[in-house]
């Protein structure tokens, strides 16, 4: 058998690379809605907030948390990712008014990629990734539900507060995410009477994990992220990709054509709107 | 940039079109085995009925209900939908002789044909479905889990008469719909060994979403419409689009082929039944 | 073994039953876009036309062709069904203003839903369907594609004519049939810069089975269906769902998507419209 | 309508073939892994065993376990097939190191290629399967949740102990299988934490279908198949393909995926292992 | 980190395993239907045939060669297959009663459960696969198609004689695989209007991926055969691995269904003789 | 109807947002194995370069590209973006060797990783896409296969270089985006037998939209562009996603997969090296 020189160079010489990209972690102060750390066993505590405080999601935090996950999942110095809030909620509050006139094509055009662009990005994000939530989780849950295992405190809420609540379509990826956790009935009847779920019943429908003290959220998140890492940076690796596969195939076919529902009745909200003005 | 006048005309005259439809529904009675009525705010009740008494599902009943959900799911008139039975009872029972000799190839072409038919156009009604269930929910309970809620009476039960415990295969929709909405283990040990399942168990499993008093399930199925009337009517029927999508797309690939392996196990049936005479 | 007696009933006693359907083909006169006429063997001939002449397809055409492809699904009594236009042009024409403003959300839901029922129910045409061309099919030529062979008359010529130059998606499931028969590459560069394609050229790609001299597509598509006529009725009914299944589900994935799409371009291109004026 | 001759015979005389496969059941007694019988009724007992005691997998039931189960599945005189351990235990122990270098290409292809095809050819036995289940099922309980029904020991319990614990991707059809029966949330919990989950706990989760006293799994998986049998033979066949195919189409998609991750995650697994050394 | 000692075992020594089953390829025998014979470097030819000469494929075939295509896949002693015919043909004639009654149940059961086994058994074929084509390929030709290169005599032939020629649906992988080879549109035309088709033209289709003179085709195949022995056996079969893996999966999902859609015609087909008797 | 205040100030107000993405195209000059450029018109050319000349690809571009892509694809100032190379070359070579020591499962993880990430990351461009070649396409020409549109010098060639060839499998998308737009057939032969292919062949088959005089590929590549502008943006962004939605989703099931059985592949070619050493 005859093979390029090149093989032979390859096989010799482990060479390193890649190490760059996860050198420069640049990207942990460059969202304000999003405070990041890294211990150093690598374990990255994402932080969601609005100066320091509770976040309230708007569309700057649309646009800026494509990429923030964007980053964190192309990082390979990131071995487990915690996702949580601040100031004792997960994310209780959206400003929908920072969005614009959602009638206008372009705007939607903006809401529809980066909407769809998001999702993909959490679930490309390649090493387990643990939910911790306190308080409110009452906005964009599916980015929790986009993680392996959730804990929650004993007080925190589920809830979808923006949509059918709001007069739009849940098409954003929240249909299809708790529909893959809990079933399409639970969530089909949570989704279109919309109203704060606990923790226990959350858990006894088999979305949350563990449920532990107010609070405590986080630092069983570190936990069970330290029992991770006694494997193999691949084989966590890839129990993530293994694991996240068919849910992210879900989205990518289910997410694009949801956003543009709720595109459409955002655009009839505005309509009916100002006709009742 | 220069677009043919047309688009000019419009999007400065709106002109309405399509009324026509709505305007029209005949079909109220055109089917003799649904009685049909809408109130003013477009909630149309569908009360499956045998000469206003509870419903003997038989073979006209298959090929009436293709077109009866067919003709709902086109008339925009209908906001939401409420489908129960009559009499005290969702469906009991099903004159399995009216369908002649099913091991006929073409009799089954016809069942297949409109089998298929049948869940497609229930998935096709783009607007919030409510089943309300009183009494026995025995036979094509897969019409019912095509809505979006389900509301049962007290008493009711849950069952699949006609198809394990008659010697033919459960293939109709009705495995697709369970295993999409209690997961596929509780469906195929329900089905193999089929016996009535009370309301409070359907809930358990996630399948049922409020249990009334019986008697009260049409009028609570009411309130919830009414409930969702609140929301822009785009809203309504792209909530449906959305929610429906998956199930819709399982019962497209599942249900022909489904039908085909019963069409099969009914011919054995025929066969093992002349045999043995 | 013991099975209810019913099954005995049943497999002693064949009971006709369905004749109804097709004993009273109503639907043939019931839409003024198509003169619909069936010989003796079956074969439903269906002229889409306006007034007689070549067809100038519009929202009312939209609507209408929704329940009328439904109907000849239904009808049993269809056994091949040839589609062709009238006047020497299979579709040339479009009424776009007729669909009145389509940046409204109200009006474009309907055109939504009309749009992904118009192509599940051409797919639901279960007996073999020949689409005979003549002149230009510059129209919804996915009807066309859903058929199982097509041909064409040889100055007969394909082209998208409303969608990208009119600066709208080819979202009706226009790209999906086209991907599907001639290959996704030549159907991107032929949807992006439209312009008319020979039969000739149509052939080469694949998507027409023959070319035939002007004005012999019609009695070229009898002699095929007088050949398919020989099978038994199941065998043709049962060849053109094996074959049209792939193509179905493409169409139930990616149509309603499509034409959201579409919607969203529309808002877009009359909102650059008004912006022009 | 004219036909070839051959019609003429075959549907004048049905000519018996095919009992040739059913007559030689000579695989009962080929694999050393594998005790099988078979009653009069055709209910196959496939006892998983270690000269007689409770089994410890190894690479060469991994080997041989392909071929017996493809065996099982070929065999018309399976009418149904109930699969269960042996010494009071359904699968407890692994021999990791039987497999050789995981981390030699050649040796994981061979795990790859039989690892996917395992599965596919549990999913290929068309006739209704039991899993019986006492004392220990922690390895391969995927082919246990590949039957239709479980029927489980009151002390037995479910466990993956050789992926997650042992440092590798629990890749081989255990995550599809589990997500498939109880929901993803509970399988990747379940996974990433792995302890001995109790039967009770797994009926609440809708993966056992029935507890019984210890001992009494097989009598009772008995009882059900007796039931089973009072069906024509085409039913029991055609029930179980219309079941398994949603499972067999995700393990197709899913396995050989998983099983490339997971034999990179046994690779530096070996790798990590020679560095600490 | 610390894992099981297991491990330390089987990264130090590399135990030999496995080689038992490409030791004794005893099946090499045991199909009278095909002669195989294996060169030195790994690459088994594969001659179908009736005693030496043409094959004329019958229900024996039908059952064998499911077992024998499965048998060539298990053994890793195949590093290449060749599949050929013998006598100047590769498949011409085909012995349709021999099948006896296909209105039977049981007796398509079986036909069914073999067919859709035999086509999925070829995809497992984890190696290179060269069809090698001469004279008629009239039968069965969807074996080749599921080749990963054809190699085609000048003067051979491509038909689908038994199916819609013989009055019954094209249902057994063989529309699924020339509409995945050729496009939907091709395949449709000629299995609705089977004649034969010229190598030339299946090259020019894209079938055929060689045209050699006739009684060359073996020989050019072991010269392809030869090539890509050159690579690593993990190179090959890995690539067959994944480009058969999207037919394999159209496969599984189309061939049950087309089986049992064309069980019914040929129910009807059986009908209909006897009706005409 | 009674909807919260955040509506109507929506509505009423549209708020500029997302302007900041466009505005800093500082990822112009991030990545040296691209050259930026982006006229008044929003039309940006993308030259894939070492040090101006032609690109050798090595791991250094692997891992930059992924980021690359996703800057473009993000940048909503981009209307429309051109591919091409640079000297003449489309990507003419790879350095192999820079990859390192392939059969360390920490190098393929990162290759496999972002293997994936990348042909994600140009499927998730949503402008219209246009590759023009020149010269060699020897490398990765899934990328230019995932753009709408190819336009290719007289002189350009096809080629896959660094796969079969070298001895591991062409698992990275090249196989599913040359099987989707060519066919599975040509794309397994060309895959197996890799030669440079014409661009007239190119254009034959399908994959190539025009070919021009050498040198013009990217000035034609313009006008196309300027074609396409004269469309609204929403038109342009969506016609891409509707288009590219099948294969992002093939892309989505398949290519993980393959990069692990490449990985593999690499693994037993280093194995056989060192072997033959």
């Amino acid at each position: 058998m005859k093979f390029p020189r090149s093989i032979l160079v390859a096989a010799t010489a482990a060479i390193a690379f890649g190490a760059a990209h996860a050198a420069d972690p640049g990207y942990f102060t460059k969202y304000d809605g999003m405070r990041m750390s890294r211990n150093g066993a690598g374990v990255l505590l994402v932080e969601m907030n609005t100066q320091g405080g509770p976040i309230k999601f708007s569309a700057r935090e649309h646009e800026q948390f494509v990429d923030a996950f964007y980053d964190i999942g192309r990082d390979r110095g990131n071995k487990v990712v915690i996702l949580t809030g601040a100031g004792g909620q997960w994310m209780g509050d959206i400003d929908f008014a920072s969005f614009g006139n959602v009638a206008d094509p372009d705007v939607w055009s903006k809401v529809h990629d980066e909407g769809t662009q998001i999702v993909e990005n959490i679930a490309n994000i390649r090493v387990p990734m643990i939910c911790a939530v306190e308080g409110k989780a009452w906005v964009h849950t599916e980015y929790c539900l986009l993680a392996n295992v959730i804990v929650a405190g004993n007080g925190a809420t589920f809830h979808d507060a923006p949509h059918f609540a709001g007069g739009i379509v849940p098409g954003d990826g929240i249909f299809t995410t708790w529909s893959y956790r809990v079933g399409p009935t639970r969530a089909e009847a949570m989704l279109l009477a919309p109203k704060p779920l606990s923790a226990a019943t959350a858990k006894e429908w088999g979305a949350v994990t563990e449920v532990v003290p107010d609070g405590r959220a986080t630092s069983r998140a570190y936990e069970i992220a330290a029992d991770y890492l006694k494997k193999p940076e691949v084989t966590l690796r890839n129990t993530r990709i293994h694991f996240v596969q068919p849910l992210k195939q879900a989205l990518v076919q289910q997410t694009g054509y949801g956003l543009s529902l709720e595109g459409a009745s955002a655009s009839a909200l505005v309509k009916s709107f100002n006709a009742s003005k």
